[in-house]
């Protein structure tokens, strides 16, 4: 782990919702990693799924819109090894064959099934691996919190660490679980590229509240990375709601429950986003920027953005380098209009860098040296022409991002 | 040199154009390296002048706006070492001292000399030194090819060799010549990143047609090539014509010769854009992104922008990895609305890799490999949706792009 301490954090199982995965041998070169992993959902659970806004869609995201429509899902069948993108109708087929086997070993519709895959793009989707897996999938569902793991294991690909995350909280006195796994280290920007995530809970929540709160809880943690700001043709995240616990159902946005829940997942979201962009590939150092004074949100949160996606900004931070100029040079590239610098001001930690658009008088290349030291950065930048504001997560880039890069295949 | 051939162009001096370079000592740790360099224009010469788009721009740029409005330029002043960005009034004031300095010297107005800065953002402009240059630039004045050298040279920062290109051809019987000269390697994106080109001719144009001429040019070039996405602070390009060939001024974008020189001058833009992209920072390979059958010219565009400007593609393109989904992918994050896949073709080279949005029955990763082992690849994606067409170069991401930007600070 290159980011932050190898912190496992405690999970809690939640009602109704069973894990297994197996090594079936889809991934190339022996199957002695797991790389299928089945998440089943109890009758009567709601789920809610956002897909990729990548206009090259994979073949398991067409099939699972499809099947979205048609009833809700029941399976939930993860692959490793081929994202089954660009692939054509023999990948659409591939997945929903996919679907139709796993229908019929769990006794489901093919419809209540959705396919998940992640890996090469190009790469078809061995079925017959894929079937050959699920028995043993069946056969080892369990509830535990291992099983949450050996999941969050299953559908990496270059993660170096397997991600999950978990919320408790009281609704009507009752105890309410948030837990969910999730994967991804490169292509991760917003509109969830090359990342899946999977979260749940026995909260009682109703499809349209649930879709809300999901978007809402994806905006404000999974659209706020960016490793390289490149998307994917396969990203995908879904809150299911087995409605376990005994509890009347938060069926609105308006109930005053709506608000503590969509917190608590919000919560989820951001450890899980967090994580990814921790392990984004070759990262050493996680940046968090933010962004005060814009004109508006919006605003705000282009400036960040570009500052996170900025490969100036990014080789420097992983120099430990404070090249404010940087800096100030992505957020005039992200800017429109007429800018006044005299109204800005940059802090690198807890050090101020630029006041009113200039070098601090007080600012030296040493303390500035000391904010870029540790694993963790935030850059503060205020505009001050206005109330916006916005934030982004973003790692550094490395040379082990380009051996990465250069090198994976599979 | 990583990519393509040494190849040192033949330069044509411009009739009443003088060039002058000298160490003046404003890079630190010792004046050996040229790093102030002058360009004389006889009375009389136009210039058009493209400035960055970036919000932040440096106090040179302020500058120049200012003089463009109140004069025709006399004097190009130009200063490696700072690129005296976000240094506030200072910065403005230093730039004025070193144009009022210039313009004691050369005897012209301080209106009548353009300052023009390139390096780090943030640092200061040291105007004693660039004043104690200035003699030695005066005293030294030559219209030869070799002064031509000597300004590609000395306006270096991370560029690993001068840029400079040439063209001739007759207008109305006479010998007419384009000559100019480029720096920039890293921050090279549309809208003139850190980029800074200088080009002549002893063509008579009028100042509308020439900056028509000079914008039309410019987007043919410069705002074709990417390195890093990044944009900068302090990008120009000028073009100046001095009026020398004795024939009558083009004066209008509808005078036939207007096409010929305009073709000429963007083949000079041409060559200088390309130099600049195959001296990308860590470049080893050039890529010509083309893309044909989009909705319109603006969306093929913007794919071929989204290509060249994916790391997961430069990254591939390193390797010489023939990794055709990742440049699907950066097709479908830059598309928008329905996309129907099927009328999609991609070639690398002379290799038909993708057919009908699937992989070629064909197609072999032997034949992918081969077309990606040269020094230039050509990417060419047919979307099969329109008649719009576009193209981008680009060059691929290699560790020493992170080493160059991890440790570059002068």
């Amino acid at each position: 782990m290159a980011v932050g301490p190898d912190f496992r954090p405690d999970l809690h199982p939640v009602p109704c919702v069973r894990l297994a995965a197996t090594a079936a041998g889809i991934r190339g070169g022996g199957g002695d990693r797991d790389d299928l992993a089945v998440i089943d959902l109890a009758e009567g659970s709601a789920t809610a799924v956002v897909l990729t806004g990548n206009r090259l869609r994979a073949a398991p995201v067409l099939v699972a819109e499809e099947h979205l429509a048609a009833a809700r899902p029941r399976l939930l069948v993860v692959n490793t090894g081929t994202a089954n993108a660009a692939t054509g109708g023999e990948g659409v087929e591939a997945a929903r064959a996919t679907c139709a086997a796993a229908a019929e070993l769990f006794g489901v519709a093919p419809e209540e099934v959705l396919p998940f895959s992640t890996g090469v793009i190009g790469e078809p989707l061995p079925v017959e691996a894929v079937a050959g897996g699920l028995p043993a999938c069946r056969d080892t569902l369990k509830t535990d919190a291992e099983s949450w793991w050996r999941v969050a294991d299953a559908i990496r690909t270059t993660d170096t660490r397997p991600k999950a995350a978990c919320r408790r909280l009281e609704l009507d006195g009752e105890p309410v679980t948030i837990t969910g796994v999730a994967k991804g280290s490169g292509m991760i920007h917003p509109n969830l590229a090359t990342m899946l995530a999977f979260i749940a809970t026995d909260a009682p929540v109703a499809d349209g509240a649930l879709r809300s709160l999901l978007r809402a809880a994806a905006d404000d943690s999974f659209n706020r990375i960016s490793v390289d700001g490149d998307t994917s043709t396969n990203d995908a995240l879904t809150l299911s709601a087995t409605g376990a616990a005994p509890i009347h159902p938060v069926d609105s946005p308006t109930d005053p429950r709506f608000r503590e829940l969509a917190g608590a997942v919000t919560e989820v979201c951001r450890d899980l986003a967090r994580a990814i962009v921790a392990d984004g590939e070759g990262a050493t150092r996680l940046l968090t920027i933010r962004v005060t004074g814009a004109a508006d949100d919006g605003e705000a949160d282009r400036v960040a953005a570009g500052i996170a996606r900025s490969p100036l900004v990014k080789t420097a931070a992983f120099a430990g380098d404070p090249n404010w100029g940087r800096i100030l040079a992505a957020a005039g590239a992200a800017l429109a209009g007429e800018v006044d610098w005299s109204g800005v001001d940059l802090h690198l930690g807890e050090v101020r860098v630029v006041r009113g658009g200039v070098a601090d008088p007080g600012y030296t290349e040493a303390a500035g040296a000391r904010a870029m030291a540790g694993e963790e950065v935030t850059v503060a930048l205020e505009l001050g022409r206005g109330p916006g504001r916005g934030w982004m997560w973003t790692c550094d880039l490395s040379y082990e991002y380009v051996t990465i890069n250069a090198e994976y295949r599979s």
